[in-house]
């Protein structure tokens, strides 16, 4: 989970180039340059022609490479598909007697996963915790099989639970190249589940004493509650976003 | 370049799972369960180790997915070198009469490549500008090239130039993969080669007037400079770091 497209620190540095960077490229080649038809755009001078032509067939050797290795993502995925689909079977399995959260196998599995996990460990609050330990399970499908970088959506599997309505709640994330020469993706939008909330159970809102403007002893009695927001795993992740 | 291990934005998510990831495993396995001892360890219950089995299998597949993808890696980047070496060809080739900078066939191309890239942009000031006209190339080479996890050096190289006296800047980061279950790398090092910067050609600082404490007219005349640091490509990108 990378926090910011274009970002750079010193400090941090943790993939490293996977793959050779064409910063030639960069030089030459701008956004936009493939719309220009040739009638607008001048002329270029024979070094950056031959330099172009050069980077041309880097892009296509880099392409070719995306292909192969998205051939083997969908490979292991589905070498790794039956695992997830036992480990799910496993934390299913109701004894009978035991609790009746999400994952009665090991109470609470997922809710530990989440917290043990770097991106999302400081999105989960204390009352977020009580409704995670429904989650059931988290899968994840590709946008398109054949185009990773195409988006992908997780999808959240909750037991029935005195929170919502929703059995699954859902996050799709729409993205695109942006920049091939630098490998650059776009997340274009991001369309989340509303979650249905029963009455009175929403974690995201606190209920807050609503100040009554003026009045005396007697109106101070009509105390009146209202709901504020408040920072919470499903207010925060579940967002919807549009570029 | 990815600025900070364990950063998450629910606004960007540029690249998302390239591979499943195995949540599941995070819940149970934590960083130092490898080297506790079955003696020290307490008997897992039945469906943990269950569940361990299972994530075992699922990261022995995540470790084969890595090395097919090494492989991959290998292949393409032995295709393109000579696109890369090319290109090198072209940019150094001098008409006898063109401009003495690090690319005489297309005067400031690595500056220009450079500030549109997103990951230096930011950090190339205008005093860093006539430094880097001066750059040939930039190379870059992992550090095992079985394991791209364990980290690369990139290294700028620079024709004879006013400013210093290196022919090669080097920026060499040491990585390793701290948490095979989510994929996590930690830069435990880098190291990049000292400067020797040419006297008085230094542009990483500036010349300011010291305040002299005291004194009357007379020691008021003599003026004493010191050198400030100032914002620079050459002092924040090549800075040494240790864990």
């Amino acid at each position: 989970f990378d926090s910011r497209a274009g970002s750079f620190s010193p400090t941090h540095h943790p993939t490293g180039p996977r793959r050779p960077s064409p910063l030639r490229a960069m030089g030459l080649v701008k956004k936009g340059d493939a719309e220009a038809t040739p009638a607008e755009a001048p002329e270029d001078p024979p070094v950056v022609k031959q330099l172009k032509e050069l980077d041309d067939k880097y892009l296509e050797l880099e392409k070719e490479y995306d292909r192969e290795v998205q051939k083997l993502l969908v490979k292991f995925s589905a070498l790794q598909q039956p695992l997830l689909e036992e480990r799910k079977q496993v934390l299913l399995t109701s004894e009978g007697d035991g609790p009746t959260t999400g994952t009665p196998a090991l109470s609470g599995f997922w809710l530990k996963a989440m917290q043990h996990h770097p991106n999302f460990e400081d999105f989960i609050q204390e009352w977020d915790e009580p409704v995670m330990e429904f989650l059931q399970d988290i899968t994840k499908a590709h946008a398109d099989e054949e185009d990773s970088n195409k988006g992908f959506k997780l999808v959240f599997h909750f037991a029935e639970n005195p929170y919502f309505e929703n059995k699954e709640i859902e996050k799709v994330y729409t993205s695109e190249m942006s920049n091939p020469y630098c490998g650059e993706i776009d997340v274009k939008e991001i369309k989340c589940t509303t979650i249905e909330w029963k009455a009175g159970k929403d974690v995201t809102v606190e209920k807050v004493a609503k100040k009554v403007k003026g009045g005396g002893a007697k109106k101070a009695k009509q105390k009146k509650e209202k709901d504020e927001p408040r920072p919470s795993f499903f207010r925060e992740f579940f967002r919807n976003l549009k570029e």
